[in-house]
């Protein structure tokens, strides 16, 4: 099984950066393909052109797409981390599926309406938050959030959806609650082998 | 009355492109003060970079960030114009609010929670979207985008939401709808004078 991990964090001391650090290590010890796009250090320019959407039109996708693309058909399971900024995706997050996610790699528009094509393929969502989980459970951001991208975004795309866990007040807790956090972060990994 | 248009489509012969003209005239027509940031052609940055939480924190604004702050302290009302993709802001819009909004200028923590910094201000949200309104709507993705976006975003920054107009099947649509909506347009805009 190939997993692909795209990790999207500016800082390497992030708690985003040790929940990547964990799954990677949980992966790789049961023996399993792990490749990480890491966003941020690759500079990956999230922002969609003109351009791109006459190339998708001609079926030449442009070259950093297309090496992104190629890692998503390698994978089996693509696991996102990221934190929720604006109750979302950062930009470059986003841009990752503004611009890899194209038509005719991702889905395609049919006569019977629009078709994913990235079926038989799972995705898992790790997100980190600076509020407690409580304030987002009560307001429905999470029931929001997993709408917007869970189904309207990865299940659109045919892919299954795995989980997504979230992790709050990652600013503010302890070091042994950082401690507890990598331990689920640990065991999520394990269930997904 | 200052306007301040945040406009983010990638394609100038687009609808936004569009709507974002019938705007500025309307406005204009009107005597009010209107000011236009066309993020793409401004080749806007839209990733927050680790460097920009270390001048946040010494008050340090990067140049390209301070000259988007005085635009929006000068507004009384912003109006955003982007297509939906993916049920949600381009990246290259996305990117504006994480760098722009920023903290200690769009909102500040103090010890009774997080405060909106913009509080005095207006906005108004137009959209676009290549699928009908009624499946947008049905599907619940509107008030999702609205509690995520409007809420979370631009009231938790003390903004007043006077509205968000959505129009769909904008890729389909005959020129006689394309029109009509863009006549709903000026009369939006004129009704925000």
């Amino acid at each position: 099984m190939n997993y692909l991990i795209v990790y999207s964090h500016p800082n390497p001391a992030s708690f985003n950066h040790a929940i990547k650090e964990t799954v990677v290590k949980a992966l790789k010890d049961k023996g399993k393909n792990v490749r990480v796009r890491d966003v941020y250090s690759m500079r990956f320019d999230p922002v969609l052109k003109a351009d791109d959407f006459e190339t998708f039109q001609q079926e030449r996708t442009p070259r950093d797409i297309e090496i992104e693309q190629e890692h998503v058909r390698w994978a089996d399971v693509l696991i996102f981390i990221y934190p929720v900024w604006w109750a979302g995706m950062p930009a470059i997050a986003r841009g990752y599926i503004d611009r890899v996610f194209s038509i005719g790699f991702a889905y395609e528009n049919t006569p019977e309406g629009p078709k994913g094509l990235l079926t038989g393929k799972k995705v898992y969502v790790f997100n980190t938050m600076g509020a407690p989980v409580a304030a987002y459970e009560q307001s429905g951001i999470f029931k929001a959030i997993e709408l917007l991208t869970d189904q309207e975004t990865f299940r659109f795309c045919g892919l299954e959806v795995l989980g997504h866990k979230y992790f709050g007040s990652v600013t503010t807790v302890t070091d042994d609650d950082r401690k507890a956090m990598l331990g689920e972060v640990e065991r999520v990994a394990a269930s997904l082998v």
